[in-house]
């Protein structure tokens, strides 16, 4: 297949909440409770909300800005591309990108609405988690149909009220919610608790897949405050794999026979050594562990309800039978540092060599539709959604790197940039006056 | 290549330390101060030293066990196959499974002497610690010439020590020794430190292989207290990987070109996944992040100086070159749980379906060979080294297993056994009173 002919459909991107998600959408009595964007007076601007702060780390909005400058330094708008935020120019970066569709995870309150979970007046919060997923349903996604698959925030205090927005969302349109790889880090029952089963009952009925991104229970993964910022950058996706071993050897997969989960930018090539290292423990140790599997292996299991993503993964594609060829989808992760924007279809080209074009579709989108349940034919014909009617779109689309100056991450003249260096710079923005 | 033509060297074993570890081996002033095997009033057999008592864990010497049984019961030295203990009945086990050789690890010290660690009288433990490798390299590898590859322990609490016992032990013919994963979870400095330093050098200078057993650090890979413990068995290997990130992009692969480490029982099917991410991220990351590895990229360098290791993993083989086909080695991890034994050259045989002999030879043997620089031809006769010349002088031992008894780790009826479960079976270790 052409590069040009390929239909990308992204299951993780990150959009970065433009000043107006509250605006439009909240009662009188509680439009003054809202969280809001203040510029500080270092000329960042940051979300604030009941006390607390929420800066705009550069490493989660960088692209468009040269490598060279990349870092956990705080932000403001200023120094965004707009596509981060304002979504007609997303669309247009997206259309650059040859870019059909994409899935986008929150940014100032965490990967799945962990700011909310924080506070302890959950009549506010709930409020504030509604009109964040309406904002999410209506404004981001709705501007452009069959552009955006939506995805939900759960308020994750309470399983009765996770089960009603996902129902609500559903009716919605919505049938994707981001929940988290390890709650129990987050101060809630862990996965395997039968606390969460009315959540999980709710995402069955509604036929809503249930996203868990890296990092979004355990945060970041490091190994020491001196190693170098890289040993976490090439960690921090393969760290999902306790989560997926949590899945397959749990109750919930055996019990809630049509639930599934998406590991969000966890890679791929991983997933046969990991296949073949569970159904080895489970032949091994199936005598004094007694797993409940329901008579099945738990390759079998992941394979029926773990839907995969990758952004550049050779080995994986080459693998992509063993690791499942129906539940490999891809992802774009604009506009984060590990993003392959805006030369996607390329990169992606290069790792689908050789592949049958029937392999293709399914990886590029056809999974994709239909684990997310979406339908962008729906809304475009199918020879306009290609890589190369989209860029034929984009015309007026500025691609040339802009820099935006800002602090580096260490004063030191050579050596690389350590973990403790990019954790004090994003600690900064704490240190530093809201006004 | 037939099954019976294999020649297999282990890089991952263990031993169970008899009660006579430190009998002859110390000067009359520290025979009081050594550790001690004493039966507790409960029936197990537990070492005690300096106020600490280590117990025997089930789990850690099952070889011969039915599989029911397995657990992390504390246990006694009669409960267990002499193979775990005595070296002469481990040959005759190792004959039966066909494996000309094998590297040790310790138990009651830990993978790495951690128990040495955690005294702060340096000349006891010193004494302590070489008085251990001395009967590790002479009694235990020196019962059988050639069917063991000696391992030493470092007095990790200092360096400059560290070095003089690797040289020390150079001299006695011992190549290969133990280190932590992660030594800053031992309350050391990381792997990245200049601490470290005069270490290594001693490495460099004598050829001597660094292992690095999974679990050395971090200890045991759990999620929740609330997880099936396959989780915990699933995750175990793979939870070396940030161990190999913190290595490729470490300035100690760098500045000590010789210097090799061993990611002992850490699997292999991943590496290609980990190279191809740790290169994307030298590729997507390094204008920023400035890693210093000399021109060359992360794959290149683990290729180069990590050696790797698996018990049974069919992709890995499979992938063997995107891997490094003179890196990676064999183990059988008798007595543990994992361990293969006594059919390791049969499920071998499996994951080498297709591959030539060449590549098989390197795989069972000739890369232990050169990277522990350990040569058992010069004890035996090559012909006398194979799975059929081994199992031939094994007709008297008896495979059949045998039941020990034993509590179960759970008094439940049914359902997944639990990280609780087994981390408290453990833990009644400590609660019981040594007499």
């Amino acid at each position: 297949m052409e590069v040009d002919d390929l239909i990308l459909v992204s299951v993780d991107d990150h959009v970065v909440e433009p000043p107006d998600v509250f605006a439009h959408r909240l009662p009188a009595r509680w439009r003054d409770r809202a969280p809001r964007v203040v510029r500080k007076p270092d000329g960042t601007d940051v979300w604030v909300w009941e006390g607390q702060q929420i800066p705009n780390i550069g490493l989660n909005a960088v692209a468009g800005r040269p490598p060279e400058e990349y870092g956990m330094e705080p932000t403001s708008f200023d120094q965004l591309r707009p596509g981060c935020y304002d979504v007609d120019a997303r669309v247009r970066d997206m259309n650059a990108n040859g870019v059909l569709a994409s899935l986008c995870f929150p940014s100032f309150p965490g990967f799945c609405g962990n700011l909310f979970l924080r506070n302890a007046d959950r009549e506010l919060t709930l409020v504030m988690l509604r009109a964040y997923n309406d904002w999410h349903v209506d404004a981001w996604c709705g501007a452009h149909p069959g552009r955006f698959i939506p995805l939900a925030i759960p308020p994750a205090w309470d399983p009765q009220a996770m089960a009603d927005e996902v129902r609500r969302m559903a009716r919605k349109g919505c049938h994707a919610v981001s929940f988290s790889e390890n709650p129990e880090k987050l101060g809630l029952p862990s996965l395997h608790s039968p606390h969460w089963d009315p959540f999980w009952a709710a995402c069955c009925d509604e036929g809503t897949i249930v996203c868990l991104h890296i990092g979004s229970g355990q945060g970041m993964a490091f190994t020491s405050m001196d190693a170098p910022v890289n040993v976490m950058i090439t960690v921090q996706p393969i760290a999902i794999v306790p989560c997926a071993a949590d899945l397959v050897w749990s109750r919930v997969l055996r019990e809630f026979h049509s639930i599934r989960f998406a590991l969000s930018e966890g890679g791929i090539g991983w997933v046969p050594y990991f296949l073949e290292r569970a159904d080895y423990v489970y032949r091994h140790h199936a005598a004094w562990t007694r797993p409940d599997l329901g008579g099945r292996l738990p390759s079998e299991i992941f394979r029926q309800h773990i839907v995969t993503c990758f952004i550049s993964d050779d080995v994986g594609v080459r693998l992509r039978h063993e690791i499942g060829i129906e539940s490999i989808t891809w992802e774009c992760d604009y506009p984060h540092s590990d993003t392959t924007w805006p030369n996607a279809p390329e990169i992606l080209a290069r790792s689908l060599t050789g592949v049958p074009d029937e392999d293709i579709r399914r990886i590029t989108h056809e999974n994709a539709m239909r684990h997310f349940r979406f339908d962008p034919f729906a809304h475009r014909p199918r020879h306009a959604c290609t890589v190369g009617a989209l860029r034929r779109e984009a015309t007026e689309v500025d691609l040339s790197l802009r820099s935006h100056g800002g602090k580096p991450p260490t004063q030191r003249a050579s050596g690389p940039v350590t973990t403790r260096e990019v954790t004090e710079q994003l600690m900064s923005a704490f240190r530093s006056p809201v006004g």
